[in-house]
């Protein structure tokens, strides 16, 4: 049961912190949106903060998932990538633009402010990089290039991210699809392998 | 004397909300940080949603000088593209990492939240992909290249700007623009003519 009551927590905070990024969250809130007491909040948690971390660590390990999900159909590395914006440019519009990475949103608002929370979004942020890299090493690109695509797939996500949501509008989510895409078609991506895979991006999964 | 107490409220929110985002600014820091009595806030402004709103529209305004006035200096677009990261990349190594743009960070974190704020954001950045458009239909862009190009540009540079803050790291910077001005290279930019740049840019100038 102490399990599933810290889970329920984690779960509670990481809804709150996608709709609400982080500051405007408080310890009530979480209180309110679990049904866990504040005096269990504080048993498992020594703060918000520490709250949030293991929030944001939880959110980073499942999203890491997201793009291999959608990549794993595609021959092309550039058809693959055209995917991945489509996606979320669909996934923007069906919920009405809800933010699509709090560890994103969480970043931009405290990376100067909350130290321990910078840390975590940074160490979640080369999670992505190091599994990505492996995923796309596991798919036939040399380091450097697989580094490079993941590199610049998420921050070309992040960035659409942002003004799609703010715009109300898949504009920007489509335009960077396009040309990040274009860069990258015609390299192919070789199959999966069962044996190359789980090594690839086993730290993340 | 009374405009000028006005600018220096905003001016100090606008330095507030760049370092701390949005929630974390309290009207009692604008206090702090103007010299301004409280009093002279609430006769000048109705609140700090209305503060914000003027102190980013500012800004907005201030930064879609930015890229122009390094592309500028280019004949080629993804030589001018590059130049753009490149220079961003310099500037946050010589800040200690500083946040870049501060609509891009209060619009992450009160996109969900605050109507009115993100109502202001996205006039900023329907403003930016309005300037920049015309000035890259003023240096011979087809006006769908250029809001193509001036979409991803902002995208990208957000993206890589919540990256590079967060993991204090210039690397995000880099490969966007390796990546982006790929696509661009090779496309010539008309000289800068006196006569047309004025009424493309003129609006967000």
């Amino acid at each position: 049961m102490a399990r599933s009551t810290r889970e329920t927590i984690l779960a509670a905070a990481a809804e709150l912190m996608h709709r609400k990024s982080y500051g405007a969250v408080g310890m009530k809130d979480i209180v309110a949106a679990s049904g866990a007491p504040i005096g269990s909040l504080y048993h498992h948690f020594d703060s918000k903060v520490q709250i949030a971390r293991e929030a944001l660590t939880n959110a980073g390990a499942a999203y890491a998932l997201l793009i291999p999900s959608i990549v794993d159909g595609y021959p092309d590395l550039g058809q693959a990538i055209d995917a991945v914006f489509g996606q979320a440019a669909d996934d923007m519009q069906t919920t009405g633009f809800a933010n699509m990475c709090p560890v994103g949103s969480v970043a931009a608002e405290v990376a100067d402010t909350v130290e321990p929370l910078r840390e975590t979004c940074a160490a979640v942020f080369d999670g992505w990089f190091g599994a990505g890299t492996g995923y796309f090493v596991g798919r036939g690109l040399s380091a450097e290039d697989a580094r490079e695509v993941t590199v610049a797939l998420v921050g070309a996500l992040e960035g659409a991210f942002v003004l799609a949501r703010t715009l109300r509008d898949t504009e920007p989510l489509l335009i960077a699809g396009r040309v990040l895409s274009s860069r990258y078609r015609g390299i192919a991506l070789s199959a999966l392998s069962p044996r190359v895979l789980p090594t690839a991006v086993g730290p993340a999964r």
